[in-house]
């Protein structure tokens, strides 16, 4: 067990200069001055190289080799716990640490590029950063294919969601993008069926969004005694071990984007914060995979947050913190709000209907631009071209077109999957917890997410990565990853009006 | 110079994790979560752990051996680089790697418990961390001196302000402790002998005294283009190179504390934002010594804000903005405010006349903690009768007593003696700021610290630590440290109501 211990020891001090770098990174959304950018890039980069450093070196693989062999000493855990810690460490030793830093530093220059370009809607100022952005991670990827046995692009994805493959993503996109252009046809014929959907009128101040904010937080179970709930351009969740954090943004006139942004941020919180604590700072004992993730912010958001049953104990509360009267502030009309379908050019805006056909095109275009076969130049093009075939939509500028999004700027090739991946994932485990726990929609319907994040806890947070997804799915849902339940979920609440 | 220039790339990467650990400890003043307390801990002792394991190793000091031999080709920049280099060298490897781990866990420790024992003024729940504290420091203090030829607590001191010694130090307040008691007197006496002080009628709403505490902190010549102003429990100044990070605190019974907190923490940030841009990350180009950094903040509070010419600009300014009326509002009025005397328990709220009693007393008792002859189980005893016999105080309880202060839990053994040391360096550089810049006091009377900020920026920030400080004082004002002119500086404004 020495060498296990020892290896326990690396991973550890890894996971925690993590930590450290999950912060800074908040910090870089949320509180950072303007000027301090540069300097931020530097500390990001160096630190992120001497944990690539310290975890990657000879002394780590002979310990890994020797765990190996004592093995058999090991319980079921600690062996789960030695899997992941050859997984993290294949990733890590197929990349220099001088390309670690140099993604770094590309990726900060990049985000920073990318904030000026979309404010003026200038793809050529992000181009020659995004250009050099794409040639690291073909480089990764190619690095870690290598090393892995795997295509350059699904090495990306295997960074984002241990297993993920394209084999794997394809049929479950070519499922959705066969019944999609149908679904929200379907689901427009009917909303147009239906009286027309009254608009609230604002303004929505400010503080009393904050105040509903940090009461959805609490309902939902995210534990502000160890997390934040702060503002930021965009919404996100990230942090450190033990110290969550979330943002949204306020929009005075209109309250549902902020409101819903905190349910889906704190789904990720309560993933975060429901982690088994005793395996913390552990590859065991980390979040398994961003399809995983995003489903538990999408069973907060989408399933139970706008469900027919939170929607009714939501309305008189929205009413009354508004000073709202009249037909506009029913709980029925809110719930049409809260499930209303409209095609439209920015993803995170996207309802659950239409949102996949944003991420089957970033899937097309980011396959294509690893493969080589699109430059970033012809980006915007192809970026217009695939919108108004998927969606029927003219983009009128980049900002609203290709600019919208950091994720490659970022560097994230091969995360955007995750994010439709993710809603088939919510949809299948929100089906089951009502199998196993027939009082969820009760409980939602009088504001209490106990009994869901209790099963959650159970089935999904308190598993970490002890196993693997498809695993710990089936061994939630009785069955793998499948596109059905999803489309079912789509149909039932979209087109037949009914559903929790 | 290829050994000089490893040495500036390993010292750069050092000063990078000194601005991470100084975010991380910015965050934990303002920022953090109270459940995530632990987990800082954590990253803080690792990062300090690691930037120490990187710097003092064999490789450096190699290094340094050969740099010596090619010091010829350096330039007189360069060799102040090399020599501070050498300074931060000794202090770093005096200390094993260890004790920096487990000095940084018993500090975050013992932080954590002087928090709880201060609210519920209990010294008992402090006691065992800071005999902790205090025996690491001890430890740290013998290594050092030992490795520096110097007595621990001079070691110490050596920490915090590079070439402090205690017989320096012992000489300056030796002079202050004859001279303070009458002159307290005798500003009371004057005080007395004036109509009465009219307070202003509060409450002051803390969005007001953001609104001019920024205003203040802009004026001063803080870019908040590269710092931030928020709020904590104790005003302090931190964050990182490029990036500083000032604090305040609001009162709306009390505007005064606020701003005049703003002014001395812009003071701080003034003197960081102004160190030398082209040796950032290195050595010479850090601030030199907290004395003189304590100088930098009083100059802009006490000595200019304070001065009856910048309080004849604020003074209408804080009328208008409080909607106030009357004699209270008076510029006169404000003045004698803000340079009222008044003895009392607390040493952040102490008046200039009265504060250096407060530090004479915790010098005296840190000494006598270092050398063995004051165990921290008879601090509150021995903390108690130097206030009465200092101040003629009565202590009414710890929380106004021995745990008013963070720095011992915080390991700041030695720190305390350069506020007054600050103070009397202030006193000594504005007299010759006023002696070079006769405009200073008629721009601060329009609310312009630019001629100031612009000696300071020539004579103290952009000189980093390329001079000793010594000798940075000596160009600046023609000759070392005296305590004279902090002496006549008290004279003029208390008891002769004159001064600028």
């Amino acid at each position: 067990m020495k060498a296990y211990r020892e290896l326990e020891r690396r991973f550890a001090r890894d996971a925690v200069l993590g930590d450290v770098t999950g912060l800074l990174q908040w910090d870089c959304e949320t509180m950072m001055p303007e000027g301090a950018a540069e300097g931020r890039a530097e500390q990001l980069a160096t630190v992120k190289r001497i944990a690539h450093e310290l975890l990657v070196c000879d002394a780590t693989q002979d310990l890994l080799a020797v765990a190996d062999e004592e093995a058999g000493a090991l319980d079921e855990a600690q062996q789960a716990n030695l899997r992941e810690m050859r997984r993290s460490y294949a990733h890590a030793s197929a990349v220099p640490s001088d390309v670690v830093e140099a993604s770094s530093r590309a990726v900060s220059k990049a985000e920073n590029a990318w904030r000026a370009a979309r404010r003026e809607s200038d793809f050529k100022m992000l181009l020659p950063h995004l250009e050099e952005v794409l040639r690291i991670r073909r480089e990764v990827g190619a690095a870690k294919g290598a090393a892995l046995g795997l295509s350059p692009y699904d090495a990306l994805l295997d960074s984002h969601d241990p297993d993920l493959r394209q084999a794997k993503v394809d049929p479950l996109f070519d499922d959705l993008r066969a019944a999609l252009p149908g679904l929200v046809e379907e689901a427009c014929a009917r909303q147009q069926a239906l009286p027309p959907i009254e608009r609230p009128a604002g303004p929505f101040p400010t503080a009393v969004q904050r105040r509903l904010g940090e009461m959805l937080a609490r309902a939902v179970g995210f534990d502000l005694n160890r997390g934040r709930l702060d503002v930021s351009l965009h919404p996100f969740s990230g942090g450190a071990t033990g110290d969550v954090r979330i943002t949204t943004r306020y929009d005075e006139d209109d309250f549902a984007g902020a409101l819903m942004g905190v349910l889906h941020e704190s789904g990720h919180a309560l993933y975060e914060q429901g982690l088994p604590r005793s395996w913390a700072h552990q590859p065991a004992g980390a979040a398994r995979g961003m399809s995983l993730h995003e489903s538990q912010s999408l069973i907060i958001e989408m399933q139970a947050g706008r469900s027919r049953a939170f929607t009714g104990f939501l309305a008189p509360l929205l009413r009354q913190a508004f000073g709202g009267e009249g037909p506009a502030w029913s709980a029925d009309n809110l719930h049409r709000i809260a499930t209303e379908v409209r095609p439209g050019l920015i993803r995170v805006d996207a309802d659950e209907v239409t949102y996949p056909a944003h991420i089957v095109l970033r899937y097309d275009l980011e396959k294509a631009m690893i493969a080589g076969d699109l430059a970033v130049a012809d980006l915007p093009g192809a970026f217009n071209a695939g919108m108004k075939e998927l969606l029927g939509l003219e983009v009128p500028d980049d900002r609203r077109g290709c600019l919208q999004d950091i994720h490659w700027p970022a560097g994230a090739f091969g995360y955007f999957p995750t994010y439709t991946l993710g809603a088939m994932t919510a949809a299948q485990l929100f089906e089951a917890a009502l199998c196993a726990e027939p009082a969820i929609p009760e409980a939602l319907a009088g504001g209490d997410f106990t009994p869901l994040r209790e099963w959650l806890k159970a089935n999904v947070h308190a598993k970490g990565s002890l196993l693997e997804a498809d695993d710990l799915l089936t061994a939630a849902t009785g069955r793998p990853l499948e596109a059905d339940v999803f489309r079912r979920h789509l149909r039932a609440r979209y087109v037949e009006g009914e559903g929790v």
